[in-house]
C-alpha cells in the first residue's frame, strides 16, 4: 500500500477518480500551507509542488509529481533522494504563461505602464512614440510549450519569429528562422522583442547578462517569463539606467519575494509580476495539470510510459 | 491662385511633392500651436486639424482635408460655412488605435494594470484569476478601419467576434457573426469582451449608458476607443462601483483632458489613456496620413474623385 499526498485542488469528482486508478493507496489531501512535515516524509507519492525544505531527501518518497512547469528546485542535491522519481507538469501552462508573456509585451509596446502611471497622479500627458509587433522581429528563447505558445501569438499578429532552442529539431509552421543556443548572440542585434522562457538550470543561468543586452537594439524590449536565474539582474538595471534597451517585462525574479528596496522594482521601464503567470490563474489550467498528473499517476502505478521525466543532471526533461 | 495652409508635419522631399500637384497654389506651413487666425482665415484649403474655434466659418475656407479620423468637432454649426468641403483620413488609423484597443484589453485581462500599482508600492501580491481571449466572445461595435484591425487581432488569437455596423454587408471572414446596431442589445448579454470604436455623432451619443452595461456580464470588459460621446461615463462609473461590469478601458474621454479629480480616474478596474492611440504615435502612419491628404487635394484641384466625404448630417463619411 503506498501513501499519496496529493496538493493539488481536486474536486470531490476528480479525488474518485484518481482514488480509482490506485484503490490499494492511501490517500491524504492537502495543500502548501496546511502540509506537515510528517505528511510529507510519510509520503511515497506526493502530487504537488511541496516545499524542497520539507522533503529533506525523504526516504519513503518515490514519486514526486510536481503541478509546476519548472523543476530547478528539485533537483538540487539534498532535497530529492538518489532514485525518486521525479516528473513535471510541462504542457500545462502553455497558453496561461505565453499569455501573459504577450501581454506584458503588448503593455511595453503601448506604454500602457507609463500611462498607469500618469493615471495614478490623474495626468493627461502624451508619452511619445509606440511600437507594434506587425513586421517586428521576435527572438523567443526556448521553444517548450510556453515559449511555443507565446510564438504562435506573436506570428498571429504579424511578428516574424526567431526561434532559439537546445536540440536541433524541423523548423515549426509559426517560427520563420530556427537556431541553436549557440547562435543567439548572431540573432540578438536583430531583435525588437527577446522573449526568454528558460527553466532555471545550470546551464541558463545568467544567460542574459550585460554581453547580450549590450548585443541588442537599444530600442529593445526584454521579456522573461521563464526563471529569474536566467536573467541578471543588476545587469539588467544598469542596461535600462544607460539606455542600452528600451524597456523590460519580467514575471520571475532570481529571489522571489522580490525584496522590497530591490532596484528591479524602481526601474521606470521595467515591469514586474510576481510570478503569478502560471499557478491556476487562467481558468483551464488546473485541469489541464489534473489530466497530467492522473495519467502519470496511473502510468508509475502500472508500470507504463512516464511523461516529463526530469534528467536531475540538465534540469530538463529527458 | 488658392492658398493653402498645411498643418501635418512634412518632410522637404513632402512639400517639394505636393506643390507639384498644384503648381499654382501659394503654400503656407504652420502647427496647431503656432498657427495664427489669419493663417485660418485667409486660407482656402487647408490640410491638417485646425482649432473648430479659429475657423468660425471662414468665407474663404472651401476644401478641409483633417489629419484626424474623427470628424465630430467640425460638423458643428458654425464651424464650417456650408458648402465647405471636409474630408477625414479615414483608414490611417486603423493600425495604431486598434492594436491600442487590442493591448487595453490584454492589459485588463492579465491584470496588468493592478499589478503596476502594486510594483509602484513595491508589493509582490496575487491578483488572483486572470482572462483570455481564446474562446472568448468579442462584440466589435463598429467595423470601420479601426474596428476591422481589431477584429482581426482579436481573432487571430482565438476570440470569436461578432461585428455590429450601421449598415448591411457581407460578412468579412475575420468576423463570426455580423449584425446591425438594432441587434446590439441582443448580443451584448454573450460578451467576454464589448469595444467600442465608434465615431462622435449625434446617434451614438451615451450609446453606452446604464441599461447596456446591465446587459453585459458581470465579469464583461469594455474598451472605448472611438469617441468619448459614445460612452456615458457616469453610468460606466457606478458600473465599475457596483460590479455591473469587470474593468473598463478607454483612450478617449467626453471632455478632453479628463480634468483632474474626475471620478473616471479614480476607477481601480478603470485604465484611461489620453487620446494617444492615434496620432503620429505610431511609426507609418504619418505617411499613411500623407498619402491620403495628397491624393485628395489633387482630386480636389483636379476634379476627381475625393475620398472620405464627411456627411454633415451624420457626421459619418458618404
Amino acid at each position: 500500500m503506498k501513501n499519496v499526498l496529493v496538493l493539488i485542488p481536486l474536486t470531490e469528482e476528480q479525488k474518485t477518480r484518481l482514488e480509482s486508478i490506485g484503490p490499494d493507496c492511501s490517500y491524504r489531501y492537502s495543500n502548501g500551507a496546511a502540509v506537515s512535515m510528517e505528511d510529507i516524509q510519510s509520503a511515497n507519492i506526493i502530487i504537488g509542488f511541496p516545499d524542497p525544505a520539507m522533503i529533506a531527501a525523504s526516504e519513503q518518497l518515490e514519486f514526486l509529481q510536481l503541478s509546476s512547469s519548472g523543476a530547478d528546485a528539485y533537483v538540487k542535491p539534498g532535497v530529492l533522494r538518489p532514485g525518486t522519481v521525479l516528473c513535471s507538469v510541462t504542457g500545462a501552462y502553455g497558453q496561461a504563461v505565453g499569455e501573459h508573456a504577450f501581454a506584458m509585451t503588448w503593455e511595453l509596446l503601448k506604454k500602457l505602464h507609463l500611462y498607469r502611471d500618469d493615471q495614478a497622479r490623474e495626468h493627461w500627458g502624451d508619452r511619445g512614440t509606440v511600437g507594434t509587433l506587425r513586421g517586428a522581429t521576435v527572438v523567443v528563447v526556448g521553444l517548450g510549450d510556453i515559449g511555443t505558445e507565446y510564438a504562435r501569438l506573436v506570428k498571429a499578429v504579424g511578428a516574424r519569429v526567431i526561434g532559439v532552442k537546445r536540440r536541433p529539431s524541423a523548423c515549426p509552421d509559426f517560427v520563420d528562422e530556427l537556431c541553436l543556443t549557440d547562435e543567439l548572440d548572431r540573432v540578438l542585434p536583430e531583435a525588437d522583442v527577446v522573449c526568454s522562457v528558460l527553466p532555471g538550470t545550470a546551464s541558463t543561468y545568467h544567460l542574459f547578462d550585460a554581453e547580450r543586452f549590450a548585443k541588442m537594439k537599444s530600442s529593445a524590449i526584454f521579456i522573461n517569463c521563464g526563471r529569474g536565474t536566467a536573467l541578471d539582474a543588476d545587469a539588467l538595471c544598469e542596461a535600462l539606467d544607460r539606455g542600452v534597451i528600451a524597456a523590460a517585462g519580467t514575471d520571475v525574479t532570481e529571489i522571489e519575494p522580490l525584496p522590497a528596496g530591490h532596484p528591479l522594482w524602481k526601474q521606470p521601464n521595467m515591469v514586474i509580476t510576481p510570478h503569478i503567470s502560471g499557478g491556476f490563474h487562467l481558468p483551464g489550467t488546473l485541469d489541464r495539470i489534473v489530466e497530467i498528473c492522473f495519467a502519470n499517476f496511473e502510468a508509475y502505478l502500472k508500470g507504463g510510459e512516464l511523461r516529463n521525466i526530469i534528467d536531475f543532471r540538465t534540469g530538463y526533461k529527458k
